[in-house]
C-alpha cells in the first residue's frame, strides 16, 4: 500500500531525537499511547514509520518518516495535518521535504499556468519577469489606476495589489479592480505589451471565490492571494476552479512564524516551495535576502529549489523575491536567480528617481541587460 | 477618528527596538518608505503611531501601537493582516495583546455561546466540563460510535472526533458522524445526561459549511475545526451561522509556530484566548502544562486570561487544556484552573484501566471531588 514520506530535522541527542521521530509516528496519526495502538491495519500501516535516521549536526538529526496515504483522507487540509498539525506545538521539529508518491501529487492540479504558461501569457520568453504592487493603502481607486498605468506604460509585466488592499472604504475592492484593469488595458493598447492586473482577493472566507470571479469578470488577468490568512486549501480550490483560471501569487504574509524559528516549524524549501505549488501558486512571493527581511541568500536558494522540484505532473512555480529590495539590487540577483525569476520592487520603484515611468524603464532596460550578460 | 491597538514585545537595544516599532507602523499599512509616505489622511491617520513604548527586560521592550480601524476593512482577515502579516516574517517582534475598541468588536459576534451558553446547553452549572476524543484514526466508524456510546456511559460531557480524523475511508465523515452522534443520544436516553458529540469539520475549503450542516442536520451538537489549515475567518464565518448555532471548539493543529518562538510570533494569550474568541470558539483547546507539550504553568494561565478579558460584548470562552493528560493531573489542574474550564483526556481514559466506562466514571467522580473542595 502507498506511503508518503516526510523529512524532519529533530533536534536533541541521539536517543532524544529518535525517541522524538517516534513521537511523531504516533502523534501524527493515531494519537494514542504506543502500547494501547490496536495491531493489524493501524499499528502496522496507519502509525508513521521511522525509515531513515541519521545525523545532521551537533545534536541534530534528520529524519524521514512515512504515512500512509489513507491518513490523509485526500484532502490537503488532512495532508498537511499529518506532516505538521500537532507536532507543531512541540519545540525541536522542522519538516524539511514533503516526498509525495503521485498516487497523492494525481489528486493535486497545482499551479494551471506555471512558469511556461506565465511566461506564455506574457509574451515574455526569456527574461526575468519584472512585478510590482499598487500602494500605498490609503490613496484612491482612481490613484491607485493611475499607479497601474504608469507602471504598465514603463514595462512592468505584473501589476498587483498591495496585499493590505482588501476592501476599505478608500479603495474598495470592485471599484479599485475595475479602474486598475482598465488602466492597464489602456496602457497596453499604448504599449503593445501585455501586463498583467493581479488583484489583491485575500478576504473573509465566503468571499474569496465571489471577489476572485468579479475580479476575472472585470478584467484583472492574475489573482493575489495570502493562504496564512486564508488556508492553503482556499487557494488549491480557487487554483482548480476551472471557470476562473487566472495565474496566481502567493503573498507570505503571516507565515512568517513557520520559517523564523530554526530548530522548528517548516523550512523555506518545503513552505514556500512545495506546499505553495502543491495549493497551486503559479508564483510564490518571499521576502528576498538583502531586503528588509531575514532571509538569507542560502534559504532564497532553498526556495527555488522547491519551485522546481519534481513533484509528479505538477508545473514548476516562478519565485517571486520581494520586499524591501532596490533596483540596485538588480544585477546581485541576477548571479543568484539566473533569468527564471520575477522581480518583485514595489516601494523601491518609487525611490530611484521622481518620474515613475522613467524609474520602471529603467528597471527593466536593466534586467534586459544584465540578463543577457 | 477610532484607532485599535496592538501591544507588541520587540527585541534588540533600546534604539533598535524604537526603530522596530517604527517599522511596524510603516510595515502593517503603507508598506512605503517612509519619505515617500503621502502627507495628511495617509500619514497622520494610516499610518501605525507608536503610543507606549518602555523597556520590559534585558534588550526586550513594550511598544504599543496604534493603528486606524479602516486599515481593517471590517475583515477580520485584513484586521490579522495589520496586526501580524507581515512582520511575522521579521525577527524580533511578538504580538502581545489585542485591544479593539467597540466600533471593531461590534462587528464580531465572538463565542455563540461562550462559557455560560455550553454550560446551560450542558446543564452543568459549576463543576469543570469533560471533554474527549474518538480515537485512535484506524477504527471504523462503527467502533468509533461504540467508543462514544462508552464514553457518555461513563459521564463525559463533550465527545469531540480526534483532530485527525476527517473524511478516512474507514470511517467517513456522514456515516461517523450519524453513527457517533445516534450513540452518544442512546446512551443520553439511558443517564438523562446531556452529553453532546461534537464532529471534526476541518475540511477543504469549499466542504466546512456543508459539513458542518451535515453534522448538524444528523444529531452533531458541537463541532471542532483547526483554524491553523483552515483559516481564523472560517471558524468566524461558521459562528456567526444562525443556521448551524452550534458550540464550536478550536482545535490548535498548525498553530504551534506563532507560540514556540519566544522572541517573535504571537502570545498564548493573544492567539488561544483572544484571536480565537474573536472568531468565535466557545472552546479554546490548546496543550496542557505537564503533558507531552510543552506549554509552560505560566502560559497556560495566560490563555485562561485570554479568555476572558473584556472583549466588548464578546462572551468569554472555555479554555480546554488537554496533550497528553492524565486522570491523575486533575487535582492539580484544578489548582490553576479552577472549575471555569474544560478537562480534555484522550489517551489518559484508556490508559486508566480496562473498563473504559469505569474510567470515565472515574475521572467524573474525581473531578466533583476536587471541585467541591
Amino acid at each position: 500500500m502507498d506511503r508518503f514520506s516526510i523529512v524532519y530535522r529533530i533536534m536533541g541527542t541521539e536517543n532524544e531525537a529518535y525517541a522524538r521521530a517516534q513521537d511523531i509516528c504516533l502523534e501524527q496519526t493515531v494519537e494514542f499511547p504506543a502500547e494501547l495502538v490496536p495491531a493489524g491495519f493501524i499499528q502496522d500501516h496507519l502509525v508513521g514509520q521511522i525509515t531513515k535516521f541519521g545525523a545532521d549536526g551537533p545534536d541534530t538529526y534528520m529524519a524521514t518518516i512515512s504515512f500512509a496515504i489513507e491518513t490523509t483522507a485526500n484532502e490537503l487540509t488532512q495532508l498537511l495535518n499529518v506532516v505538521f498539525g500537532n507536532i507543531s506545538i512541540k519545540p525541536g521539529y522542522r519538516v524539511e521535504e514533503i516526498q509525495l508518491p503521485d498516487s497523492i501529487l494525481d489528486l493535486y492540479k497545482g499551479p494551471r499556468f506555471g512558469k511556461e504558461g506565465l511566461r506564455e501569457l506574457l509574451k515574455v520568453p526569456q527574461r526575468p519577469l519584472l512585478f510590482t504592487a499598487l500602494k500605498p493603502m490609503g490613496l484612491s481607486s482612481e490613484k491607485l489606476a493611475e499607479l497601474a498605468y504608469q507602471f504598465a506604460l514603463g514595462g512592468i509585466d505584473i501589476i498587483k495589489d498591495d496585499h493590505g488592499l482588501t476592501n476599505q472604504s478608500f479603495a474598495p475592492f470592485e471599484e479599485r479592480v475595475r479602474l486598475c484593469a482598465a488602466a492597464v488595458e489602456r496602457a497596453n493598447g499604448e504599449t503593445g505589451q501585455n501586463c498583467i492586473y493581479a488583484a489583491n482577493i485575500t478576504a473573509p472566507h465566503h468571499e474569496i471565490m465571489s471577489r476572485a470571479r468579479y475580479a476575472k469578470e472585470n478584467g484583472a488577468k492574475g489573482l493575489l492571494l495570502a493562504p496564512g490568512l486564508v488556508g492553503y486549501d482556499a487557494m488549491r480550490s480557487l487554483a482548480e476552479d476551472d471557470t476562473i483560471a487566472l495565474p496566481i501569487f502567493s503573498h507570505p504574509a503571516f507565515l512568517g512564524s513557520y520559517v523564523l524559528g530554526s530548530d522548528s516549524g517548516i523550512s523555506h524549501f518545503a513552505l514556500f516551495g512545495q506546499i505553495a505549488r502543491l495549493a497551486g501558486a503559479d508564483g510564490t512571493i518571499y521576502p528576498n535576502y538583502g531586503g528588509r527581511f531575514s532571509f538569507s541568500r542560502a534559504e532564497c536558494r532553498s526556495i527555488v529549489k522547491g519551485t522546481i522540484v519534481p513533484m509528479g505532473s505538477l508545473k514548476a512555480s516562478f519565485p517571486c523575491p520581494g520586499g524591501g529590495m532596490s533596483i540596485s539590487n538588480i544585477p546581485d540577483m541576477i548571479q543568484v536567480y539566473g533569468s527564471e525569476v520575477i522581480f518583485l520592487i514595489g516601494g523601491g520603484l518609487f525611490r530611484h528617481g521622481p518620474n515613475l515611468i522613467e524609474n520602471c524603464k529603467y528597471f527593466r532596460s536593466l534586467v534586459e541587460a544584465v540578463s543577457r550578460l
